[in-house]
């Protein structure tokens, strides 16, 4: 049998209807028909090959992704696409572009701080593309910290103006993507100074460029960062650093829908709450979670394809050697991985059901679900994106050492997510959050007010600190409710063991700093139950389709016992569970590894990437990895010649060297 | 107070000598002598300039390796350099070259297993570099499992020859350094067979390219392998591809000091002992893990004074912010890795001790304490390496978003460093080995045959599995007696728990397949204290230095209670620690990061790296971060012109366009 049959084989063993499985993954059969339609036009689209960005200089990387969004935007035009459909376009091109920005900050941006009349004026020309924006918000000297930005916005009553300036090194705008080389315009974050008192950090539009020559306009220097992480990946995005020299900008250009400035220079609240901004924060979180389950599925589906082909020790009589995923290592490290893909697909489809729960409930003025709506997204945003970071590293090193090879795929597949831990709220700043969060929650209990959403378990917290796990044999950990129990313990105990030692400290605020490692660490598991119990609650639903659900169910599982075997000291410690409790679950997740193992296959198929998408040699559809690994070889520019550049001044006259009082 | 003295004032509060600290993490006075004039010798040469190497396409690294390896070369014969010279002046160049393995495999594989006429022969060539060598191991189809190979080399009675061949696709060599475009000779590993009989895998000294014009021998392709992770990093090497087509080459270069085949084609085994190859490997991983602790104490060194020039958050009545070094989430993930680097220096000197122990023994035909070597090497070489990426990336994290930029010099060192988690060993494989060693040992307790070295406190197992942590405070976890008792507990119970659930299995090998996860955990578990009890064994050597010791202690603690931290489940599993101990140990390590806090700026300057050797605007010496990172920013070649590439063709045009009839 060749490598390439290896795949047909492993197709013929899947113990479900992969194209029901398809419509699960996407969502619902409209996402399916978008998201494949989109794929297959983009993968057969020349101008988007992408097989060859990692060997392109950062300059004729750049030029390649301005070729391809303007390609792109051909393209949305052309066919007349919706906006959903645009973002499926952009998303399977592939490529970091500072429209990326232009979309996802600029425009959201505009929508959410100006009011009606600056909607008006900004969204059609944003919509249409005259101008092109991006989001300045982040500085050299500060990050996470958005209230100590530097940057000024000075009201100059004689002109009606504000006065955008840069006063320190530190104060210079650092990292917005779509910055350095292509954004006309940008929403700049400045501390609003009128008549010497600071009031804060506000949003102002700035024109950083001539709409006619692209020249900077005047007290504006603005240029590209410089390199990044790995070869192609994000070095296809200008990522800008911007000084202001007392920039000019009309006073109607801050965004005024939450404060305002007068004519007369009064500073003013309107009557719209604050707290939309925070419906906006889980409206990009949500999505960061749906992008986290993208790239980890992409990860996994190329280790799954390739662990099936790869061959490995094990021949006997002559026969082939045995296919690495069959190895009892290589599951227990790959397949907890592709449940996670599944898991964080389900946790995000249920944040955009809590995002239009949130925002429903805004218009109504009822704030009352949003703290926990926003420490929960919160949460999520740091443990799936730290989890999908790690995976695609384990992925990678799941592949062997050809995993190494850019060919692979995995490493720019790293390197252009890993931003994602650090961006929206540093993962480690997100975390102490929740705990906060969870800290006020406690605190609160027996207080008559009850906990509300993801928190309510907190309500049982006097039942689950003292409930015994019920399990005695290993089949006991297939049951939903013993695994949420066991859960729901875990992380009930670990927020009121906190909290105690908490109360030692005569400074809360002290305590915390001092315990802020334990605490991270409470918001982990808090966190964990949330993703472990929506996907529980997914099970509920009715999932039609041959062997779907048995299919989910084991995921479902692999999950949650993964999860409880590498926390293993949280669950025993808080004596959640006894130590053969443990070894119990242990025992049972290698029995799903093998329950699943005929499946993994489909399983990854599932979701239904083009070899265009992927990216792999490792991971193509046919699984012909041997021979397009040697044809890729031979593309190296380094491959041109046969003799390399540099032999005649740098090899030769070693190699014709006469050596006489050498030491060595 | 500007960045620039933030880290001055650290250099300040150090509580100990760090001039004599720096001897002991060279190893000894010599040591740090070569090491401190080489590595300032070659900082200060403009050819070995790295700055720029992100920036370079794979054509021009290359040849700037190629100057960099001739540059260096004619360095070392006009300084009349030592081969140790030579050696510590290769590594702080920092840029991986055919040099390499012309040195570190290519001339060992001779030395190791010519006979004494062949290395005669060909060692004077090599020294002079006449010849440059690679070692052609691994090929497409095939890296652990070395036995798999599928090049032949079959023998020709007629012609008193080898014929080379690569019959297959898969048989193509593929990886080794040095390979792709510049070595004339390699050491190829082939099956010899003879009249149709397979005698397994060998080595062969083939010719590959002409000495004359470079150019490939009749019968050889020859390549690279194209783009690796990252950008500069491992590109500057020339991984190769390489076919043979009926190649032939004289008998004599058939490796034969093990075994030899005879003019008339009778294969046979000479007196010396096949284990030497184990005795090579032991060497090779001991430099490994050297180079472990180098790669991760130059990460911890570049996190560590950026931690300290970072402020963020916490500013009060307009004071400065505070530096992230006092967070205690930093510090509790800092502060271990730092302890980490500390740890694997001492256990690297510590099997450089062991290989010389081996040699020795060899020399005297005592096999004895071999399996245990190579056992012990094999999962120190997977521990330390494993760690060391990891903590790269975390120290990456550490740093915030500038971690992600080039000019951090993070992201090319996980890109250069992680091959090591595969390369001489894939990790889980190597603790497979390990595992499997254990277990034998265990088998063998109470046959009267007592385990010897590291599993020494296997033969204590029944105190060892009955034994009750003595730990009633927190201060208790400083004593020695206790962090080395929990560990070999731990140990000791997983590797006895895997034996007793291996002897429920009718077929061992199927046991063995079936557990190798737990197995896998178990042999870390016994290299980790390997690693702590070779820490404290340090600890017991006169050390001198005001506070050196002292610093040491906390560190070695710091190491083991973090250890004990990450792997509670583990220790409180086996009830080796009770959930209140490991509570305890916890509150111990919170006062440790407190107490080393001080002395910490001082404990990375201690590694003596050159900033030319760090390659990091983040970790340089003065502190002076911000201002280095902007003036870095101009350098990209993106911003050699205002207006980008690409302008006229792919956005002017999107600006301008007037669009009609879109549906967005």
């Amino acid at each position: 049998m060749e490598a390439v049959d290896y795949l047909a084989e492993e197709r013929r063993k899947a113990e479900f209807d992969v194209e029901e499985m398809k419509i699960v993954w996407a969502g619902s059969r409209h996402a399916y028909e978008i998201s494949d339609r989109v794929s297959r036009l983009v993968a057969s689209d020349p101008v988007f090959r992408k097989d060859n960005r990692t060997m392109l200089s950062r300059k004729d990387l750049f030029k390649d992704t301005l070729r391809k969004a303007a390609h792109a935007w051909k393209r949305i035009i052309e066919l007349r696409l919706s906006e959903e459909e645009a973002k499926t376009l952009r998303f399977y091109v592939d490529q970091p572009a500072y429209t990326d920005l232009h979309w996802g900050m600029f425009i959201p941006a505009i929508k959410g701080q100006g009011t009606e009349e600056q909607q008006q004026k900004w969204l059609p020309m944003a919509y249409k593309m005259q101008i092109i924006g991006c989001y300045a918000q982040t500085e050299l000297g500060h990050g996470s910290n958005v209230q100590g930005l530097e940057t000024t916005a000075k009201f100059d009553p004689q002109t009606d103006e504000f006065v955008i300036h840069s006063p320190t090194l530190t104060s210079s705008k650092w990292w917005p993507g779509g910055l350095g080389k292509v954004s006309t315009h940008a929403v700049v974050y400045a501390r609003l100074i009128i008549d010497g008192q600071d009031h804060g950090v506000h949003g102002f539009i700035v024109q950083l460029r001539s709409l006619d020559d692209h020249s900077p306009l005047p007290g504006i220097t603005v240029g590209d960062v410089g390199m990044k992480f790995g070869s192609g990946a994000y070095n296809s995005m200008d990522n800008g650093v911007l000084r202001f020299d007392h920039v000019r900008i009309p006073r109607n250009q801050m965004l005024m829908r939450v404060s305002q400035v007068t004519r007369e220079g009064k500073y003013m609240q309107s009557d719209v709450p604050r707290q939309l901004v925070y419906g906006t924060m889980v409206y990009v979180r949500q999505t960061i979670v749906s992008d986290a389950s993208r790239a980890l599925s992409r990860a996994v589906c190329i280790a799954t394809r390739y662990s099936a082909v790869r061959r490995q020790f094990g021949s006997q009589n002559g026969g082939p050697e045995t296919q690495v995923i069959n190895y009892k290592t290589q599951q227990s490290r790959l397949f907890p991985l592709l449940a996670s893909a599944y898991a964080f697909k389900f946790v995000g489809e249920w944040l955009k059901w809590l995002y239009a729960d949130v925002t429903q409930r805004l218009e109504a003025n009822d704030f009352s679900t949003l703290p926990e709506a926003h420490a929960c997204t919160a949460g999520l945003k740091s443990v799936t994106t730290s989890a999908t970071a790690d995976a695609i590293e384990e992925c990678r090193k799941l592949c062997g050492g050809h995993g190494y090879l850019s060919s692979s795929g995995l490493p720019e597949l790293f390197a252009v997510y890993i931003p994602a831990c650090t961006y929206e709220g540093d993962n480690i700043v997100l975390l102490l959050q929740v705990a906060r969060f969870l800290m006020k929650t406690v605190s609160q209990l027996g207080s008559g007010k009850n906990p509300v959403g993801t928190t309510a378990y907190m309500g049982r917290v006097e039942h689950l600190t003292q409930c015994n796990c019920e399990v005695q044999r290993a089949e006991d950990w297939l049951k939903p409710s013993v695994i949420l129990e066991a859960f729901e313990a875990r992380a009930a105990r670990m927020s009121v063991a906190c909290a105690k030692s908490l109360s030692k400290f005569s400074n809360p605020e002290e305590g915390f700093a001092e315990l802020s490692a334990d605490l991270v660490e409470a918001a982990v598991a808090h966190c964990q139950l949330i993703i472990v119990s929506k996907f529980i609650e997914k099970l509920q639903q009715d999932i039609p389709g041959k062997g779907v659900k048995r299919q989910l169910e084991t995921l479902c599982n692999i999950y949650a016992l993964y999860l409880l075997h590498k926390h293993l000291g949280d669950f025993i410690s808080t004596g959640s569970i006894s130590p053969k409790q443990g070894a119990l679950a242990n025992e049972q997740l290698r029995l799903l590894y093998s329950q699943v193992r005929p499946s993994v296959i489909a399983l990854v198929d599932a979701f239904n990437y083009t070899d265009h998408y992927l990216g792999s040699i490792l991971g193509c559809y046919d699984g012909n990895v041997y021979q397009k690994l040697y044809d890729e070889a031979w593309k190296d520019p380094l491959n041109e010649t046969v003799v390399p550049d540099g032999y005649h001044e740098y090899i030769r006259p070693i190699l014709k060297q006469h050596i006489r009082n050498a030491r060595l």
